[in-house]
């Protein structure tokens, strides 16, 4: 995908399209049409393919118009509907690479926000909806390049989670700049972010059901993070990352990315006190940056890490 | 609260104190202690009274370092306990005021996050949570003043809600530079703030189950807005704030801030696709902002407006 | 501004408008118009009147579309130019008023984006501009009601200062709680949010220069927060605000809410070094909020305080 | 950096450290130390090495305390002073690797705030400051790993410029989903994440002067940005690196990312009024985003792009 620019300079990777179209899907079901389902899609689309001479003069001969590409979203939302953030993403890529010839690799981003139902006693209708709030449901699909790969990435972010208990911290390494004292019981919080991806099988199959496979990935990340007794968060991330791919098959590849929400034990003895890990103060900077993969053998992770790293 | 300035201005109102302190407390109940309960609280205290000094001339003698009320609001969770955002707020505004003469007046304001249980099926013992994230609940008590009042206002806010049918708008005066088109049936989505005051009855009722009346509100506000076939925004409005006076006889005043949170009608026509409302478009800004005030007969209102009325 | 709602509540003080229309104005000067200038507003309107029947019926004679307030705000940026934030503010606060009899009043809610142009040596057009990102220039005029009065604030915000040294917090208050040690010489940090009153002989000329009363203003502030060697944060503000009473005379109260944005000095002493006001941690929260009014003898506050205080 | 996990599963990338450590160092300088010089930095830390057993037992031997890279960052800012964002940072990054055997590979991400000394006519001491707020300066060091290689990235972000004049858009390819008119005269305006890589040239010197190269790229960004006529955002991105790459010899390559921030010519025919390109509504969302890579010939790129990307 590199280019010489003017004899000059290499026009190394690079992409374009509509970020953050905000797509929202009424779908009417039942008899009389009075049985409402809602999809809140974020809908991010970035080409890739012959650009050289966009970025040298201005030709925009093989340009795709950025807006072309929010008509795209909200005209498949109609013509396809959405029912899934892969399915959508994955129906997106496949359109733009197919469509048009310079276009030779398409990855579309998608972030679902969940509604739940407002429960009316006295209603068999139902058009009535609470943003849930909990997390951010999120999808990433690349599709083409020279290898005509179908890549489904799935993830959350915003799943923030606590163990008031059964977390500790010690036999560290010291060095002369610590002074961090050892835990023996401590709160263990963070704000999940994860990622997870999909082998061929489940990429491929048009009927994989993505909604069921997100439901079972969070259930199990929440289940794992709950149900460790943690050393350290390290330990922690690595025991959800296995959980899901203990029990999802078509899962390959876990990346999780947990903050330490550090909630310090506040010191009452100066007022006469004791605090028998009852009183916190929740802090939010400087935190912990935990971070991590774990994969199958033999699989190439393609999940991006945060950046550039030595071989 | 007034106070001549070295014979040249006059200092008005003030206040001071240590905003958003992030407390969190874990109560252990259960034979064994293992069963937790967590409650997650932000509180800000603002102190007023005898500071003329402190602005005129720096002498911090009538001073509470806002340090100190930060160790206050830490130390009374362990002393005190935090039985509800309302109760704790009482208990730390009368606190100020009782315990230094130049404090006249303590106001204290919480948000309050809530948690739910991560559910496993194969413990007893709970101490794992999940950040519910759907609304904020919130609190402010101020106490003292030259009337010597309680006052106790509960609210919420970022409470997203969406009613995908059952809305209308026309019949709506029109000038020069009106161009909108009346709608029949249109989405109306809003994210609620909202605040209520309660009744001396109420406020002055040590037992009165703050938390109980909270889910009260809470369910009448998500009724009314699921219920309410509405012709405008502010019909809307007046109907939750009804629904909520009707049910709650301690609350005597609630206060609505509605943006209007469009989500427009994408068209499709250019794509030879009808559009029958199914896909929108959801709008950041500009939006339409539509707040009011709803109180029973002969109580004055309380909770302040977004900004200078005339009378 | 009160009326009964179906016999049984009051609906007290309502408003309505479209919040936060982004309007970008560009002027083209010089003989060829190849010198612009830009202007970068974001306006709020917010309509008070006759609105029983739209909140009790959702009969929406009385109710100008929030949207066609938005169409107004661009059309005035055509037909009349933005001068300065107020002085746009102030024509539409009186266009809505004088035009529709159900509008009683109109409050105009703006902020100001600034602007530096892009120095280029060898051009003489001037079309590049870059952010300044120094503050936010805030206006609100409120136009109308019982009294037909016409009310200019202005403001900014997120304007972040700091002294390096001559601050000092001693002498204060202690009771029970306080563990503050007292500081001879600290970093005092704060950001500043200002709003400042005019006098209705600045409100009702109409060739009132308001940018320069701005950078008059906006100086003041700056000039006093250096310059005042600081026992409080509550003097300095006081400090700053009896400033800008002294250098403009049609300035007739001044509001300052000031974050103490806390630097602590880090404790380098386990590490076997010195820490000799040098290093600090620039903590995010708690944090102490200072606010208070200052204004001249004989003028009532017109700037709304954060919230309820008894009288 | 991958290792098997309990015979089942691979540990892929992993990292750890202290995030968002915000250190401001005040340095005293003149004859009686009344000049003040301010560096505020917010400082990110990550470790990368031996990290297994951490993860799959929460044996912590090998783990050196997030809390300790904290200590570190303070306690270098006193013994070392802050030259600059890079210079710092490789000092701490070489820190971390040669100091213990676990860590392999040390990442320092840094965000500088730049502040502006406040004028105050009659003072020659200077310790009052007003921060900029115009862009974030940030840098990246990464050192270790298999190659031992020393990498330094410079960047900025959020900064926001705009033309209002001298941008085209037209030409481009069309299909069944275009709808957008040729733009022959347009505002052209975006908010640069700016990155660029310096040559082991530059990194290895130790009196390279970090800041004067910052000042000169950031300088050829703005002058490029105002200076092309544009036929596409992406022949302005082009020639924005090429400009860097032009006169700073030790910059091998530089990636930009520009969010396109619509500026739309708002219809003012309904009001009788020709919008002759003065009045513009400025859009939030959805925006074009346009990223892309330009380095030299022979120099392989280190710079992260957004995500995985086939080859």
């Amino acid at each position: 995908m590199s280019s010489n620019t003017g004899n000059r300079y290499v026009l190394g990777q690079n992409q374009y399209g509509k970020a953050e179209n905000r797509v929202v899907k009424i779908t009417r079901t039942g008899n009389d049409g009075s049985w409402h389902e809602i999809r809140d899609l974020n809908v991010s689309v970035a080409l890739r393919g012959e650009y050289r001479d966009v970025h040298l003069t201005g030709d925009n001969a093989n340009c795709l118009p950025t807006d072309t590409t929010k008509n795209t979203v909200f005209a498949f939302a109609k013509e396809h509907g959405i029912d899934s953030p892969e399915a959508f993403a994955i129906r997106l890529a496949k359109h733009f690479v197919h469509s048009q010839a310079p276009i030779h690799e398409a990855q579309i981003r998608v972030e679902e926000y969940a509604w739940d139902r407002i429960p009316v006693p006295t209603r068999r209708d139902q058009h009535s909806f609470v943003r849930s709030g909990q997390e951010v449901r999120t999808a990433q699909v690349t599709y083409g390049g020279n290898s005509g790969r179908l890549e489904v990435i799935s993830g959350l972010k915003e799943l923030t989670v606590l163990n008031s208990t059964n977390s500790e911290f010690h036999g560290f390494l010291k060095d002369k700049y610590t002074t961090l004292k050892e835990a023996h019981d401590r709160i263990l919080a963070t704000k999940v972010t994860g990622r997870w991806a999909h082998s061929v099988v489940a990429s491929g199959d048009e009927d994989f059901d993505w909604d069921r496979s997100y439901k079972d990935v969070k259930r199990r990340l929440l289940e794992a993070f709950a149900d460790t007794y943690s050393y350290s968060l390290q330990q922690t991330l690595n025991q959800m990352a296995e959980r899901v791919l203990d029990g999802c098959p078509t899962v390959n590849e876990v990346r999780l990315n947990l903050p330490n929400k550090h909630h310090f034990l506040v010191d009452l003895d100066p007022f006469g006190l004791k605090n028998d890990n009852e009183v916190y103060y929740a802090a939010d900077r400087m935190y912990g940056l935990i971070e991590g993969t774990v994969h199958r053998d033999g699989v190439s992770p393609v999940i991006a890490t945060s950046d550039w790293v030595t071989g």
